[in-house]
């Protein structure tokens, strides 16, 4: 909850609010005095009853949304925060790039994936042992342990870092023995609180798909339930896990042509309003290997920080998303990407605080 | 998968194709013959390869999609399926009302809301313990073991059957001692598969809202996710869930005025797409106490087969979505639900089979 | 705009923003005192820079958003407004049935369609002659002199007052002259500024469908063009035409299964936003005969004032949108959407003032 | 299916296309003789080999769906359109810059804003005189003439070809005479098919932008409005308008962060699938300028061959979305845009037909 005083507001008044949260929700505050003086509460304010605060002399606005996703917020973090995986960096002027396979689906495949992953020059191979699917008649990857051990194969193969979705919480500790070095949050499981909450509780860097039916708002407050670490009763458990990377993928809308539609504003959008590094995923927002190449250029030119690629040594016989995934042209599409960036390199990204675009009206 | 025989396809063109699919896939196959010969095959198919059936004479086409929701379809259970919930029965010709607080706060908020819906007229009191929601400051409800103490005592006061959401699944041990009559599973975990799973092995009836980034076929798959009884590896766990009761509330879209877009012509296409028992949630979907009794009677007239409701003794201090929760008028709007629906009584559904609405063009 | 003064602002400080508005920028003032003091600004606001009125002392904010369609907002009209064709009555407590085929093929099609309408019970005759249509390949009607000959036939043979949809400006004339007596605006000329301001002259109602892509601001604001009866340079040119009725259709969004998604919580909303009289389509709405019928009681039982409905003597022959046009049926759900209306008499729509939707959170 | 036989068809040739249909394909035919004959052929469609049709004397042309906009497709015209504006191309392996002001308001403004454009090195300069709103009270433009005058000095001072919207069919000898070099269609009127077939009968280039509420087949079956030359009967007037600029500009979401979402998949797939130019407007999409930057470099990367672009030399003070438009950092986005485009010569576009993206279902 932040709290606007009007212009003039006196010490006095500021005060009067302070002891107010305080005292009866016993919140703790900080005030921010620039222009204007801006009380910021922090905790859980949905006790704060509005017109308590409102009624006082010298406030202006209560303002509670900018606050659903706190610890995600640039308003509440200035610096790119960037995330270091083994030497890999995310964030910051960096570009980094994950691929591999779709999903897990034999040994063979696996280890060719992988290896043409390498090739094309990726900074963190995908390890997919677990695919969530819309229907449960649809394939949904190899037994777990299977899947796992191949995980650590492709690792041993490559020496590369590895990144896996976990979507069974009950999953956690295997993965974690097996190697796994990123987990990352799929789309169906993106506002799954009990999942995101026991990612709170690691050490572990966490890759957050946007899930395809959430704006921006509930993506970030994803990112804030990890970061947070407050249980459902908000209290800390833990100082939370700060090691979280956004990865962008689009969202449902009533263009049909496009799996998604990955809008392409948003990503110096997400940068703005948020410090964490930010991938885009051109394979899984377009659906079709036709797009990605061009796609991922897209994301990469308007300032993503890195990609993820479905990259499979034999596209036409994947069990899963087969269509979209990339194979031999993988390493021309990593090599531009980089062109891209390094001719971008000190262009920079707005990053002050920006209002929601409503406001426009021409044609 | 569904395969069409052309017109004219002899008996042994037929078997060939079975016999392919059965010898080559390991899948079982059922046939119907009615005009045409058509061809169902059970179980995982996504390792068929269309272009090995395609190539056999008499073969007209290969349909994978409605598949994908199966055991929720109509198309494999031609009658309504009712639900009976220690005599309450979902679906068929009765309309049946849950109603309750959105989220359990106090004991006297509790008890208090509890009698309101009882003499509103409900037949299945909402208690809800866990709140699912999108930050993680907001409040997500009482310590569980307390709320679901609460929720008996609401069941106790009234004697009613109740429902609750359940979102951990390490909860529900606790929920079905407490007594809780049905599960709700809501918006943000509609897709989240472990839960789903875990819900297939039970024979408790479940209430499955649809998630507000999902269209039909992924609602109708978590359903069938739920009633299919398949694990990851597409084995069989027990019968499955058939006791599944849909809830419908909108999804996103680029309209802001409402909350969801609560699309009414998805009340007649779920009925007709789908067997299980229907209900609309006038409380969710428009996220406005102004507009609820409307949607209320929109969606019974429509062909909704029951309402869940947002009842508060005391809407003003809510602690949850308090803005679109009705006390006092509930009774009437329970009330001129059921005339609406007394005076339709009669009129039925269109359950035919019918193909998406994607070629209109006038104005 | 709309400029809202503190709590306890002064008579002094509202003359002041009051004198600076008339003075500067030479727009006329009108002021409402209840809790705190309102100021609403007529005329071309574009120009009035919010800086300069924000810095004077007791303004707390300035608000554009809500003038965007002030002629059409019930924030300025209070009462229902009710436009009577020939003794018909659109608005108020009444409902309206508008039926007829989506357009008029031959002359037989045509008559035989008007006689089915008027056996079902219809008060307005649906005689298009012009369809807007995606693709120029499509049928767009017979020649228009061909067709409003038909249309006037249709008028003879039933005794009823018309409707038909005017595309081409260069058409209003002819249409005048034939005897059409409702002039309808499709969803593809819905923002088309030249063709609502030549409607602004007239004193011939106006059927204004909702344009599928457009939000409620825009199809309020499509209204207030009619309206308003300001020309480009924001001169009144004659009193504008009060005479509007809206007709809601709804949108598209990333759901497939119905044509468009038509919210069912946008009646109510339009109801309590506007003052205008309100029907819904149901046929085009949902584009499939079998979901007309209970999509249509829906709209009826949320608040609609009416219907518009296709209806076509043979539907399988139809060369435009067959499959959604009733026949035989339609006498039926006239009847029954008259039942639900008369029980629901005397239960009313909330038309206070209310925010847009945007704060709630539950599941 | 549809097959149209050429005007004057003998009875005969259309029996030997009947003939053909049922006795090669099994398929049911009907036949309507209007001005025309037509056949609609029901019944699955896919095996029908259209070149055995179209081959028969007297058949005009087979439509399936995908041909909306047959005169705007790739299936129809494979190599890449070019339009030459005196001696600027738009397409082919061209960056072409569009860039101005949003709308005219003033001498000075005009002609600083035009001075700015030119610095930053566009190649035509936008010469805005009527502006499309959605609110009647909003700021429409300066009266026509003087708007045209204003252009006409704009263009005197550059030496550059200039664009304009032209809104009012009734402009259009105005808005010719005073030498605007290219017509532009915005999105309020992307689907009025009077002005899209008015500008069917010149020879004068068009950019078509985007209609926010449309997808990409109703988008460039506007196209096809403008090339096909086809009246409301179906017959040419001319051989229709070939000149046609596309340019994308996104559409509405459920995401409120940006103006419009701009998916960066739709830059691929319309060149894949039309084989007109196609420019991006990173300033109506993105509504704000913070983001526009970044955008235009997006959508470069991704295959645009052109960008639009609001350059006003004073942007606080500007009358309509002064919020979005860029001033003296123009010159940098030019500059890089032109980089980046550089960078990517030689990498191409795939494009081969592809069907929609509806298939895939991993996370």
């Amino acid at each position: 909850m932040i709290i606007h005083m009007v212009d003039g507001a006196t010490p006095d008044q500021t005060q009067r609010v302070i002891d107010r949260i305080t005292e009866e929700y016993g919140l703790p505050c900080e005030t921010i005095v620039s222009a204007t003086t801006v009380i910021g509460v922090k905790g859980i304010t949905s006790y704060v009853d509005e017109g308590r605060i409102l009624e006082l002399p010298g406030v202006e606005r209560v303002i509670r949304i900018t606050e659903k996703y706190k610890d995600a917020s640039r308003n509440f973090h200035h610096e790119d925060t960037v995330v270091d995986v083994h030497g890999v960096r995310f964030g910051g002027d960096t570009l980094t790039v994950v691929g591999g396979p779709c999903a897990i689906e034999s040994e063979e495949q696996a280890l060719a994936s992988a290896r043409m992953a390498r090739a094309a020059g990726v900074d963190v191979l995908r390890t997919f042992v677990d695919k969530s699917r819309t229907s449960p008649y649809d394939y949904r990857g190899l037994p777990i342990e299977q899947g796992l051990e191949l995980a650590a194969a492709m690792k041993a193969e490559t020496g590369l870092p590895t990144v896996s979705e976990l979507i069974d919480i009950r999953h956690l500790d295997a993965f974690l023995r097996s190697g796994i070095d990123i987990i990352q949050v799929g789309a169906r499981s993106a506002q799954y609180s009990p999942l995101l909450e026991e990612l709170a509780r690691l050490d572990v860097p966490v890759i957050l798909k946007h899930g395809f039916g959430n704006d921006m708002d509930e993506w970030l407050s994803a990112a804030a339930y990890i970061m947070s670490g407050l249980d459902r009763e908000g209290r800390s458990v833990g100082i939370g896990n700060r090691k979280v990377i956004l990865c962008y993928r689009g969202i449902k809308s009533f263009e049909t042509e496009t799996r998604f539609s990955a809008d392409i504003g948003m990503i110096p959008t997400v940068r703005s309003r948020s410090h964490l590094p930010l991938l885009a995923d051109p394979s899984h927002s377009s659906g079709d290997r036709a797009l990605v190449e061009r796609v991922a250029y897209g994301f990469v030119a308007a300032g993503a920080q890195g990609l993820e690629l479905d990259i499979h040594a034999n596209p036409e016989e994947a069990l899963v998303d087969g269509r979209q995934a990339v194979s031999h042209e993988a390493r021309r599409i990593v090599d531009n990407a980089r062109a891209i960036h390094a001719t971008l390199s000190g262009v920079g990204i707005e990053t002050g605080t920006f209002a929601p675009a409503t406001g426009g009206d021409g044609t």
